[in-house]
């Protein structure tokens, strides 16, 4: 997607060869007209695909779950990664572990919207190893419903993430996919077809 | 705003005579159309009032923010209630008492993205004893900021968060405003002109 890509060099910091920080359009400050392109764009392509519901986990998936749920006409869930004390119980949880924040979390969605019935797409932010969409996956598998595929704004293409996924048969769309963040500059991965 | 009350009403759940979930639509699962209208609402309220940002606080207030700003044409930031590695310095920073979630939160906006020059909308979905919304304003004001003034998608009209706001001058506008949750009903208060 050309404009995120723009996006991404214009303002995108690389703090080492493995994060590059775009807190200003995605994951603190929100581009909103980018955000709703994101959103046509993720819907683009999983059209026809039957989505019934998105799922992204909380924070940053938000904003394009949102807007991708808008342009699909379905609702977005996003996973809370602690129990709050109004989400109790009823829940499919699975265990994420961040290494950007070194830290593991229990996310979890309530079984009161996601089904058997129900397929899927899950979005988020960034794929880096894959933890966080795997976790998704778990509550997809759990609640017996189909998963579409997985929508991905920015892909580390240099972490195994994508890999994972892929070797499963997995449809990974991804909207940036940085292939290499060495001497503080981004490079991008041509787009390939996906399975 | 009457599509949002009708959704509490078939849609909420009253937990207690001080809580009601709104997981379906708002704090868990998202309608993206009604926070497309609730965006809209916020924009026409705010319209003319010279804002430049909106500020959120994470996870339920990202979505009413993003579709705010997409009205507006305004980005959107949402606070973060910890510090990541990716984002450790250069802060504003606020405490914030959660009473629902019974712990105190860190909340802080990068520097980058707030400053004397911008006048600024706070959003947030719940507004209950106010906690959130002074941590926003103090945020705000350590920026030297402009507030345009507080939009709240449900007001708990029986605590005291908009009294307090509204008795500093601070316009307020809350899309719903629950009167009481007594008997596990929801009675809501008639809309008033706000300062």
């Amino acid at each position: 997607m050309e404009l995120l890509e723009q996006k991404i060099l214009n303002e995108g910091r690389v703090l080492s060869e493995s994060v590059i920080k775009v807190d200003s359009f995605l994951n603190h400050q929100i581009d909103p007209v980018l955000m709703q392109q994101i959103g046509e764009e993720f819907s683009d392509r999983f059209a026809n695909k039957g989505v019934t519901k998105i799922i992204t986990l909380e924070s940053s998936g938000i904003a394009p779950a949102q807007m991708t749920g808008l342009s699909l006409g379905v609702p977005a869930i996003f996973a809370r990664k602690r129990k709050s004390l109004t989400l109790i119980d009823h829940l499919y949880s699975a265990s994420v572990h961040s290494f950007t924040k070194n830290e593991t979390n229990e996310i979890s969605v309530s079984k009161d919207y996601i089904s058997s019935d129900d397929t899927v797409l899950i979005l988020d932010d960034f794929l880096a190893n894959g933890q966080a969409v795997l976790g998704l996956m778990d509550i997809v598998e759990q609640a017996g419903a189909s998963l579409a595929g997985v929508g991905i704004v920015i892909e580390k293409g240099f972490q195994d993430g994508g890999k994972i996924l892929r070797e499963q048969g997995i449809r990974v769309e991804s909207l940036a996919s940085i292939e290499s963040l060495v001497d503080g500059k981004v490079t991008f991965t041509k787009e390939e077809a996906s399975v």
